[in-house]
């Protein structure tokens, strides 16, 4: 009752500052980056700096959202505090200097650790700490992408693959609205995408949007497995782990220089021009490329808003032989290789209604439905158990 | 893969379909009541008619929707291939002569049992069974609603209270979206429902839309506890089960004598109405009363048309003393009275914003989720199982 509304009140006002905070300075130090292209050569040392951050101070923290999903299965885990600073810092250097990552984690990892405090405070059991971090991650993850409904629905969809339960309904709720609606006081920055009109659905389109969904599908597959497979690689190559970002980092720079910025950082302006006209067919594979290199290297951020950037030049491209309207299909793409990899269908549903309207919505489950099923068990997201 | 869309594919056109000519013919059946007020007095001719139907013919169809979610649980059930024609002809004499009922479960029930020949055709087991039975579900109410989505959220979700599982995803969304498609070839009439403008969420909103929310969740118990409770009171104070009907009808003629037709039949147009301006605040109790006499008397059609009138009033009801706007509060009511009486807030957040636009629902999630767990474990689908 009035408690956990109490403590969603809490965690939403926290979530949505912390989220606004770090929106506002990703702009800022976005904007830099790209007013000094060369400060990309300085990603080495960034990467030296992150990877000293993590191996000296954070502990269990580095393993960043697999120990919120870890910590809600088994609720001996501590979420420590210092995991908001760190992948704070640790996020803010990683875009500063040019590295290709997303901001999710970084907003669930503020979000869980700054909410974790609650636990004492509020003096909660094991089944409370489980709501409390599951209204933490749907506060962070509302907040930071400006659609609340999507957020409470992946917290409670993320951890258990193939089921939602609704013990934590209330409070995954109540945190992702309010942390929302605080955001918005304080001006956070979201993007608005323009989808453009979007046609009844046919028998036809209903067959090829079920061919996107395939092709997103495997494309979320390449993603996960990439990224597992590079993790290990660098770890064999590199074994110290403060080396590890700065070679990545070096080989990321070497590549800009080669290929250009366009496939480093959030990468907003690429998303929304996705939308707007068709992307050429081999961009998704140089994201994918650019992201694993910067992640599995141990720079920090997040996977989202790459698979976002990857599903929405993918789906755009994708508009070069398919007869559906290219803003739909990137619309599309956003979501569904997103849901492909984290395994979130409904949440990525919902997301594509937030984002892109309700008529978004039928071509969006088709999508997010088919890219989760032939995704396979492929997740970014170690610590998901199966249902 | 190919096997679950063709089957998809084949139950959403049946569904789609049978739900076309239903909501066809229920507008034809409509307009004749209204053009003719006096064949009320025939109502309790019109039960015996239907008592005497179910009583030598139903057999298990007697159960109506609760057969189905039985037969989710326990496949050895089989749903007779007569449930369709004695729902749709029971569901038009009930409409015709003025009873207080639904649709849903007209829809719901020919889907499931028109579709389940599939079983043999396909060599099924009782897994595909199952799986065949949630997409009858999703077809049925996509398709009578236009609303796939929540169509197909609902079916996932209704048998297990609290709890979602994925198993049979595929199948619900394709035979609950093809369904509503084959509707629209039909040329299927939907209501469009006119929210008005929807003010930003803030503070203030959010408590009122808890507020809301709980009413709704109150009224949602009040109608499932009603309905339980005058079905037992029918049995014992008339135990020929033919004999029901004549008794309800009579009550209901009478009433309607009285009160006027306002609360009988769909009542789509009161719910038009109060989306526009503000309603009583004794509506929601007559059209309570009005639709449990009906139903627990043993006339068909379902239960969630009234239920969405009942919110919709009711909701328009509180702009008396919520400073929401009236047509806010009546979809809030219209989606979270049936989510309270059913246990499905996930899908009525979506049906929301499937029928009201994506910003309705926040609004939509706030009321639904307080009302289902407002409710308690009223449900009036007997037959749920607890997750």
């Amino acid at each position: 009752g009035l408690r956990w509304l109490t403590i969603s009140a809490l965690v939403g006002s926290i979530a949505g500052t912390a989220s606004a905070w770090f929106l506002i300075s990703l702009n800022a130090v976005t904007g830099f980056r790209e007013a000094h292209a060369a400060i990309i050569w300085l990603l080495p040392v960034a990467g030296l700096v992150v990877g000293a951050l993590y191996h000296f101070w954070a502990g269990p923290a580095e393993q960043g959202n697999n120990l919120l999903i870890d910590a809600i299965h088994d609720p001996v885990q501590r979420v420590p505090l210092r995991m908001a600073p760190l992948v704070y810092v640790g996020t803010m250097i990683t875009h500063l200097f040019g590295g290709s990552a997303g901001r999710e984690g970084t907003a669930l990892q503020m979000s869980a650790s700054l909410a974790h405090p609650l636990v004492r405070l509020f003096k909660m059991n094991a089944h409370d700490k489980r709501l409390l971090l599951i209204a933490a991650i749907s506060a962070g993850f509302g907040s930071v992408f400006g659609t609340p409904l999507a957020g409470a629905i992946f917290a409670l969809e993320v951890f258990l693959v193939g089921s939602v339960r609704y013990d934590a309904i209330f409070p995954a709720f109540a945190a992702g609205i309010l942390a929302n609606y605080v955001g918005h006081l304080w001006h956070a920055p979201h993007t608005v995408y323009r989808v453009g009109a979007i046609p009844p659905l046919d028998a036809n389109a209903f067959v090829w949007a079920m061919a996107a969904g395939l092709i997103f599908g495997i494309v979320a597959w390449l993603f996960s497995h990439g990224m597992h497979r590079l993790q290990r690689t660098f770890k064999v190559m590199v074994p110290h782990a403060v080396m590890r970002p700065v070679v990545g980092g070096l080989i990321v720079a070497v590549a800009v220089y080669f290929v250009g910025t366009r496939y480093i950082g959030l990468g907003v302006p690429v998303i929304e021009q996705a939308f707007a006209m068709q992307a050429a067919p081999h961009e998704f594979v140089l994201k994918i490329a650019f992201t694993i290199l910067t992640l599995a290297a141990g720079f920090k951020g997040g996977e989202v808003t790459p698979l976002f950037f990857i599903g929405a030049v993918l789906g755009s491209a994708l508009s070069i032989f398919m007869p559906l309207p290219v803003g739909l299909l990137a619309a599309m793409g956003f979501v569904a290789v997103f849901a492909g990899a984290t395994n979130t269908p409904l949440a990525c549903t919902v997301m594509a209604m937030e984002l892109f309207g309700a008529d978004a919505g039928v071509y969006a489950a088709i999508a997010c439905v088919i890219a989760f099923l032939s995704s396979g068990k492929a997740t970014i997201y170690t610590k998901q158990q199966r249902a």
